[in-house]
């Protein structure tokens, strides 16, 4: 055993109750709120320079102490995190800004989205608490990922997604040995479902390891956005950041992830977050505008970014209703033209993501037109899925050529034309 | 500008000729054999404690100063590189070796293969010479890196492939705006036609910069795999290296990288190299077994392994066999069906590869089917390309549920069977 010591317990966001470390814990037991895990980070300041982190690799688990993992020699991993900044001058003229990166997860993660960076601490946890299984509620890229991490850490895993869930997404866990479940309905209905099944109908004491909507382990994987991207810049922050949203905990746990490093004085200010949804789905943003204090079920409609259609996002929309007023952030919809645009413009770029992805480069865009962005504005956008998830919308979006050329010579006279 | 004082110019292979850093070259133009980039290793040797490269993050420019590029401030990147490897003992048990580990391209190369660390490589040094344009013959993946890298330099691109190469590889290089020329007949005859196009009719001047098979600047790019996985197992290098060949000059630059990372005393021993290809199309395999000095064109016959079907590799396929002479490695062909059982394999694993890619382990399994693996032995099996790659070959090998379950009874129901 290599155990983490600064890894202290979790405690509940509502009733403040604390659990010790080894507990296994979904939501909290008495108040049903979220939990979050606990470090010891004045202990880690300390010790810090002694870890010799900057010779790490970097993946999620370079910061693996502030990780809610107990064994470190029980980690699982396929190599997840350590996504390229990518600068991207152009884009940062077009929208005025002083400079414009784009973190392309699509590009470094092992099933191809950013689900690797929570899947990954969730299998681990799994193998820590002695599960022989994973289980998932998910719109596709969860249960993938959930798939490929069962996989390496030698468990089995169960998928329960919407019956029309992408068939490519599907054979990706089936592929990795998964058990696919479709279920009639959305997301937000599967979600319903899904929980009330690990919740009431096993009282709790599910056979499975839920990867799903609640767990407060898996969702601290995502904390490593922040430390990548304090890294990336050298420690001074961008000024804001967008991510597609469609929970989002992304956007709390980065909040979490750019807190520590500021106490860490790894960086010099906090970002202010911005969730970035579509206009045919966006429970965020339409309490974020009304200023409600939760976020209330929408109806769901047709969109390209059918990965961040969650209509219903309950406690975790309230959670980053919250982050987005304690950074003094934002919630920004797009509609399906403004996002296959962005996501064309990517390309231009050598960035090539699933069109869900692009929202965080349609969102600054929206932004910077509505006069919202200043010249000193350093940007982020997280791109968090690749191209290949989505082939379907790409092939609508080219033209492949029909013509085929026959011979050297009508080789020669076409390239002439060129 | 930031020079790079340690790549001094390059040499032919054949007459010994020697260029000076800046001559934009492909093969020689006195003796038509491949050139080689060339290093002042000693000084670079002397110099590279106050490098450190330990703190950079591990992509193929980590190790910049042996790439062959003259200014550090024009390369070209979208992140390449840093692909982690995988240990995986199960897989080690059932061949009966020490260890056995996955280098993973597929989760680390932006555009899903590992042509992006030899393109990347390309690109720079077309930037460099000021050309605004690049080209190359393709039957997808070096299409898709092409068209990637000229975006990311804001360039043009142009490629050329087989009538019949997958769609969705097509899509994607049009997707970041690549014109792509589609050429009746096999790789064999659109390189043939495409190496007359650039060196007859434009007499060596073309307007695009050469990223296909004869760039020795490009090659230089592989090294990267050595660099990686002689730091990955932390210098103990692995006593057998497998890597799917198409050419295969991926094998001939690990040679040059494995034989500098031990100049540099980063590693205690060189590993036996081998080139790995589909029975149906094993050129260099059949040179290897009969002991010829030069690889001929064979037929090319109907496998899954596309990506690797290059029937005539001519001075590539030489350059080949050399280097698994050199490292007392080997040529090893597999059929079909070992290939999908290999791909499988590592599916189970948590690995998801093109199925062309996974035919290093199919590789591997066949030597320690036939015994000529040791207990002792450290295999790295390089898997190339993402199982995004082809998509059309996974949707034949899964199989998805049909079964919609209609409501929470009935998903209660399922769920109590399993």
């Amino acid at each position: 055993m290599s155990p983490n010591v600064y890894f202290v317990g979790t405690r509940c966001t509502g009733c403040g109750a604390s659990f010790p470390p080894d507990t296994d814990i979904l939501l909290c037991p008495d108040c049903e709120s979220l939990v979050d895990p606990v470090y010891d980070l004045e202990r880690f300041r300390t010790e810090l320079p002694g870890l010799e982190l900057d010779r790490r690799p970097p993946s999620i688990w370079k910061w693996r102490e502030l990780l809610p993992v107990s064994d470190f020699e029980k980690i699982v991993t396929l190599g997840e995190g350590g996504a390229p900044l990518i600068a991207c001058p152009g884009l940062a003229r077009t929208l005025g800004v002083r400079a414009l990166y784009v973190l392309d997860d699509g590009s470094s993660m092992p099933t191809g989205s950013l689900k690797d960076r929570s899947i990954a601490v969730a299998a681990t946890k799994a193998v820590e608490f002695g599960y022989h299984a994973l289980s998932c509620d998910s719109t596709g890229n969860k249960g993938a990922s959930t798939a490929a991490y069962a996989a390496r850490a030698g468990l089995r895993s169960i998928v329960f997604c919407p019956w029309d869930t992408p068939l490519p997404k599907m054979a990706q866990a089936l592929f990795y040995g998964a058990r696919v479940v479709r279920v009639r309905g959305h997301f937000s209905e599967v979600n319903a479902m899904y929980r009330r099944l690990l919740r009431v109908d096993t009282q709790g004491k599910s056979p499975w390891y839920d990867c799903g909507t609640d767990n407060p382990f898996r969702y601290e994987g995502k904390k490593s956005y922040a430390y990548e991207i304090a890294e990336a810049l050298d420690g001074v922050a961008p000024t804001r950041v967008f991510h597609p949203a469609a929970g989002c905990m992304s956007l709390v746990k980065m909040q979490k992830g750019f807190e520590e490093m500021l106490q860490l004085e790894r960086i010099d200010r906090m970002p202010a977050l911005y969730a970035c949804q579509s206009e045919a789905c966006a429970p965020i943003v339409k309490a974020w505008e009304s200023g409600a204090a939760t976020v209330e079920g929408v109806e769901k409609g047709a969109t390209v970014a059918s990965a961040l259609a969650f209509a219903d996002p309950g406690l975790l929309g309230n959670a980053t209703l919250a982050t987005l007023r304690a950074t003094s952030g934002g919630a920004v919809s797009v509609g399906d033209d403004e996002l296959l645009a962005a996501w064309k413009e990517l390309g231009r770029s050598g960035i090539f993501c699933e069109p869900s992805a692009a929202i965080s480069l349609a969102a600054a865009q929206r932004l910077a037109e509505s006069g919202e962005l200043d010249s000193d504005d350093v940007l982020v956008c997280n791109v968090t899925g690749s191209g290949f998830k989505d082939m379907e919308t790409l092939l609508k979006n080219v033209v492949v050529p029909e013509t085929i050329v026959e011979s050297y010579d009508e080789l020669r006279a076409l390239v002439r034309e060129l």
